[in-house]
């Protein structure tokens, strides 16, 4: 049933207005980045525009195409970010590559994209030559390169200055290709997310509405998570829109390096993964008023469940303001974010601590809803379904790969694999991976959940729950605890302690200690290498 | 040149999603609005969106089909409100009709768009009896209809109370219509503006970024523009997505009764044409301390520019926030919006008053350019030219009208008839209406910039600058002024006060004291009443 069209302008939202709408306003505005040497550089927005037209004509010339893959493998600095605009801006697909991956990976991954060109890091060329005789990439370009380049690879800073400036061209269609990163968070092979301008744009709004991170031109970004992260969570896209300053911290990612460079350049926006933050909350206590980050007015933080009590500790003891997010690669990757509920202005601190530490509410044009065996769960905040969403920015499909196509419902929702409640208003609590639930005689554990009580124990640094098999429950969950240096804890004590935040049938029926836990080239915990370590485990 | 598509979803960008997101998330947020009798109505948003399901149904029972016109004839209330989306979600198009246009005129308009239903309040059933027999709409649903309506007409509370809420159905295309308003301000017959779902939706986005209004869940919103001013700037649809508590003032738009809504729902955000606030700086001043409005954080203002002075004087003497935004009908209406860049944080107190009085620059996809004789003019600050803009919700034609046709340039931007200067951050300041401009032995005199001057000096209430015929010149500036009571000010005193703001030929040649500024339906300034009046002027 359509009735009549509207008739305004068919103006297209691609990356190329964002540019062009930078270079037109924000002339001045500054970029910065740390160098391998630890050196600070810092340029305009003026030059960042005319380097990124520069490059444009460079992968023009080079004959890269319309619709050819070009990556990157590189740190988050300006090239990466020129990168970010110029191969869009080509008519090409920016295919950003994880520098942590093995080479195997990383070979199938080029080979599977069939990338044209790559973008390489001098630091990261060790890397890239134990991937380079298994793939078939006909062009290297070497940001940073310090001495000559081997035979056949070019130079990115002689390449840009023997360029000049060029006329972009028109927009493309705004559902042309812009950018593609590839997921190894699941299980199989890993998977190809392709995203066109139209949702990298939608996506930038949304990271900057009030109610989000309301990212903003008086914003100081310094994007801690990876540029070949899910778009560093769009914040480079959200800022050059903005005009906002950008503060990347080169391949520099250890806590003092990053509370040195907050510090210097005024940071107000950070961004990372929880893992992270743990390390630098445990510096910055260590070394009470060693940094001046009082310009810090969000620490945002995704990928995983942060505990409670690091939010607090960070509000309580260092003033920094912890925002929780969730996303995924295929999803650009902002879905929800925890900004306070007008309902809950007069709650309690405790309650308002609660809420934060849960994944938020979905931004608008990201619909949820929860399913399990039943169907669809009601959001009444307690019962759990695995995640499905829809929106503008979430992958409809993945890239020349049918293995991932039982992740689409028949009637057009992404299966997340993520086990959620959601509460009334809307509210995502994170209870687990749906391989990582514990599923215990009909009832769903959640190993999150448990980690996360177990992580609020003044002796323990870190903790992950996984199942083990039990001849009457079928699985029952085993914690495998870190305990901080110097301290002690028994297992009857943790026990205890937990119990006073979980269900009682939730309870671990066994705690090991261990030295550290496995983690992914995400940084996230690495379960599957604990559930190997742990299978044949028989429970008292 | 076409690359490769993106594979992420097709998802819509319709108000059918916005609504879904409010009722979905936001049930126990708030609508409140003064009813003709002054008391206050409220009620929750689970309530609206029952009541605007219902009305939904009731539209499709009354046999109203996608794509017809349904025109509303309303104060800004709930009602109203429930009629900005149950039209759209029914597939119709929603005709806000300007209640402040003569009879003939909304004549012209019902005819011109074949309304085929109308919605109207009680109160304008007066002003509706004069248009009814001139137009042939089949029904007419009464608001607040406190006796027995006349026969063929329909209760709309009677209506709602007999139909159920239902299903909307699927989505529509994101370009399908959702409503129209006709635009009186250029010459000419009334021009028809037809947004589509996909370019509300986008200003909807617009208005709550960080950067621009900031509309968000925390906001109580207290729009004073009309709905039928160009959907009250987008307010309503961008409060629904936010989820923000909103407290319409009805028909009551008299200061006190504003200030009163806003200290009893404590206000955060107000939106209205600078003639209202002017009345309300005099109601203010007089009685200061008189109300709690404290909780106000931003008094947006458009429609016309609004003086420093008056700027100043309601953020010095009574701490409020005064931003000053641009748009037209033509623009959904949101072009620009005067918010602090960044560069000027640390600029003194007058350079930032200078720069909030300016009409601001382009939210994010609105492009902007200007243009005179010699073509496109430099972003200098200083170069008069048109004002010409594109973007997703920018109008690409007038509805079944060809005579506006030449708005239009042939490379897709339409021409906004103000005359501006733009500076090198994209600053718009607004110099004149093309038809106002007055053009002086070649040079361009900003009739605004002499109103603006006139109004900062202490006696003056307002003043409007037309031009007269000049032998040598071709046009010279005559300064039509109404005094404030009680004061006094000669032609000589204001000429002297005039030179130190403008440049010397730009000071006016002749001054005239009058009783009252003739206003336009939309409150501004009728300036072709006083160009009638003194067309036979001669200058001494």
């Amino acid at each position: 049933m359509r009735g009549m069209n509207g008739l305004m302008m068919d103006f297209p939202l691609t990356l190329s207005a964002i540019f062009r709408r930078a270079e037109a306003m924000f002339c001045d505005r500054e970029i910065v980045f740390r160098r391998p040497d630890q050196s600070l550089h810092r340029y305009s927005y003026a030059e960042f525009a005319e380097r990124t037209r520069r490059l444009v004509r460079v992968l023009r010339d080079l004959g890269i195409r319309p619709g050819d893959r070009v990556a990157t493998l590189a740190w988050n600095h300006g090239p990466h970010l020129e990168a970010y605009f110029a191969i869009p801006l080509a008519g090409s697909i920016l295919h950003t590559l994880n520098l942590r991956l093995h080479p195997e990976e990383l070979a199938f991954i080029v080979n599977h994209a069939n990338d044209r060109a790559v973008v390489v890091d001098s630091l990261l060329l060790p890397l890239w030559e134990c991937v380079r005789p298994h793939v078939n990439v006909p062009v290297t370009i070497v940001i940073d390169a310090t001495e000559s380049v081997r035979a056949g690879d070019l130079a990115y800073e002689r390449l840009l200055a023997q360029s000049s400036a060029t006329d972009i061209g028109p927009d493309p269609y705004e559902q042309t290709a812009a950018a593609m990163c590839y997921t190894t968070g699941t299980t199989g092979r890993p998977k190809g997310v392709l995203y066109s301008h139209r949702s990298l744009v939608l996506h930038a709004l949304g990271i900057c509405l009030a109610d989000s991170v309301g990212l903003c031109e008086h914003d100081v970004v310094t994007p801690v998570v990876p540029m070949f992260h899910a778009n560093a969570w769009g914040l480079p896209h959200a800022a050059i829109m903005s005009g906002a300053k950008l503060a990347f911290p080169g391949p520099h990612l250890n806590p003092p390096a990053l509370l040195d460079l907050y510090q210097r350049e005024r940071t107000t926006l950070t961004a990372g993964v929880p893992t992270v933050w743990l390390n630098m909350l445990q510096v910055l206590d260590a070394n009470p008023n060693a940094y001046d980050i009082s310009s810090l007015r969000m620490m945002l933080v995704g990928g995983a469940a942060i505990p409670p009590a690091i939010i607090d500790g960070f509000q309580k003891r260092h003033g920094i303001n912890i925002v929780h997010a969730w996303g995924m690669t295929e999803m650009a990757p902002l879905g929800t974010i925890s900004r306070l509920p007008a309902a809950l202005i007069e709650s309690s601190d405790d309650e308002k601590l609660q809420q934060r530490a849960k994944q938020g509410r979905p931004v608008p044009f990201v619909e949820i809803r929860g399913r399990n065996e039943s169907g669809l769960v009601p959001w009444d905040g307690r019962t759990m379904g695995e995640l499905e969403v829809r929106g503008p920015w979430v992958a409809g499909a993945y890239y020349n790969q049918t293995d991932g196509d039982d992740r689409f419902t028949e009637d057009g929702w992404f299966k997340t694999g993520d086990i959620v409640t959601i509460d009334g208003r809307g509210t995502v609590q994170l209870q687990d991976r749906s391989k990582d639930l514990i599923k215990s005689g009909g009832e769903w554990i959640s190993s999150v959940a448990l980690e996360s009580a177990l992580m609020g124990h003044p002796a323990v640094a870190e903790a992950a729950v996984i199942p083990v098999q039990h001849d009457k429950w079928g699985e029952r969950p085993l914690a495998a605890v870190v305990l901080k240096p110097g301290t002690s804890a028994t297992a009857a004590e943790l026990r205890s302690f937990v119990a006073g935040h979980v269900p009682k049938i939730w309870i671990p029926d066994a705690f090991e200690f261990i030295d550290a836990i496995p983690r992914t080239s995400a940084g996230k915990f690495k379960k599957t290498e604990l559930r190997e370590r742990f299978k044949d485990y028989r429970l008292p």
